[in-house]
């Protein structure tokens, strides 16, 4: 059976003397995902919503376009075995390929040979090839933005235990909270978000963002890398926010694929690094 | 050239009400590292001490053990090209032949394809077959760890500018500063610590932590994840601290290897998941 997302161990705490008692940890464990039986990608992550996981993990890849493509997702191995929960497949489904070959140039390189190297504006170039830039709007109240933060701080039960855990969550532009996961990795919890949409038939959608229900607005609770930013331009979310800081690769993603990218939001305030008109 | 690593933005700050101002971010570029010419990995990591960053990669990965091993280790492509810098090619001393198929069970999995899967305790075996425990010792007073851990945070200049970044540092059993480094990546800032001492003939040491001069202590700023417990074991360094939680994964890692965790090393305390004899 897969793990819960948390356990329990013994721990010596050391304040005025130690103090031997014991500890809540956050569950930590590889996941192979497959697809039709050859391994894709061993990612380290919190057990539970595995499915949403590979998902996601799929559609940002551009392997997987909508729920459609898939005939299974499902736990390889036997129930009851040590190993059972930690290796997923997809299976396509009738008359559909799926393309592993479509990885990402960023994903790929185990062991091949590249005569030109990748730089950042290869991997750039790369996204941009595989997505249009997102449409304009929605504009949304800043004040949006911040609720949806708070909503997401709130939706860590699991970093309440244990303190080791990113959280992501998709908001509509109303800001009514689509879905919400946590995972030790913050790349596994955008898969996360982005899978269960996927699953559910929201994404692709055909106008994302400007209906009701469409992801509009993607917070992280740490900082916004280019991993994320792909995964939000693959999944044509308009607005990404995150409580921390970006770096520089995601801000160019942001300029060239039309998302609006907030940071530092927090305390009242924000920091907008790119396309700051859909909040002001 | 490489990029220096941070860089400076237009964006927008909503606070009271908009402001267009320049703000500095931290630089995220794909690094490739290639043996020989053939790569194994690209990491998304902040520019500057590629070499170590390398240097220390490969000999978490098993592929290099010492700094013998090395023939050259230099940036790819022809100086002043966009794409210098952004690959480094390691190649063998004469006579070594650098083993690429060494690399661990959950850095592989490209396209390959596996029949039992990779589960926590394959992993765990995988890094206890390579590296046998480390010894026991030393002891060191949990006000050295505390006297580290604020080393750490004097040691984080790009942080301070950007706000986005992770940082490692490597003491000695006396608490002396061995080395620090900053990255976007928190297992590439501990791959440039343990990079740095292996190209200083530091690391391997044949009784690793126990002389002066000879790292005992690493710590890390954010969280201890199995990647980081793994890359300290191959290095046989005792004791990891952390500002945050660890994992399961990383604890039970820790565990088998001998290696003592302390996490939430803040405010005068600190929980000890692992190995507390090190420092009580």
């Amino acid at each position: 059976m897969p793990r819960p997302p948390q356990d329990t161990r013994p721990v010596v705490k050391l304040a005025q003397g130690p103090l031997s008692t014991t500890d809540t940890l956050v569950v930590e464990e590889p996941l192979e995902i497959r697809v039709a039986g050859d391994v894709l990608s061993t990612t380290m992550r919190t057990p539970g919503h595995d499915r949403e996981l590979a998902a996601g993990f799929l559609f940002a890849e551009g392997i997987l376009s909508t729920r459609d493509d898939l005939g299974s997702l499902s736990h390889c191995g036997r129930l009851g075995t040590p190993e059972f929960g930690n290796a997923i497949d997809a299976i396509s489904a009738p008359g559909v390929i799926l393309d592993i070959e479509r990885q990402s140039a960023t994903r790929r390189g185990t062991l091949t040979t590249s005569a030109c190297g990748v730089c950042g504006r290869t991997s750039i170039d790369d996204v941009r090839a595989r997505c249009q830039p997102v449409p304009d709007g929605p504009r949304l109240d800043p004040a949006i933005v911040h609720r949806a933060l708070q909503t997401l701080s709130r939706s860590q039960p699991v970093f309440e235990q244990t303190g080791g855990l990113h959280a992501a969550a998709l908001f509509d532009a109303a800001g009514e909270l689509l879905c919400a996961f946590e995972d030790i990795g913050r790349h596994n919890a955008v898969d996360k978000c982005v899978g269960a949409l996927l699953l559910r038939g929201v994404i692709p959608a055909p106008r994302s963002g400007s209906g009701q229900g469409a992801p509009a607005l993607l917070t992280v609770s740490g900082r916004a890398s280019f991993e994320i930013l792909q995964k939000a331009a693959m999944a044509r979310i308009p607005i990404v926010a995150s409580v921390s800081a970006s770096s520089t690769l995601a801000a160019e993603l942001a300029d060239v694929t039309n998302i609006t990218l907030a940071t530092f939001v927090r305390n009242g305030a924000m920091t907008i690094v790119a396309h700051s008109e859909r909040l002001t």
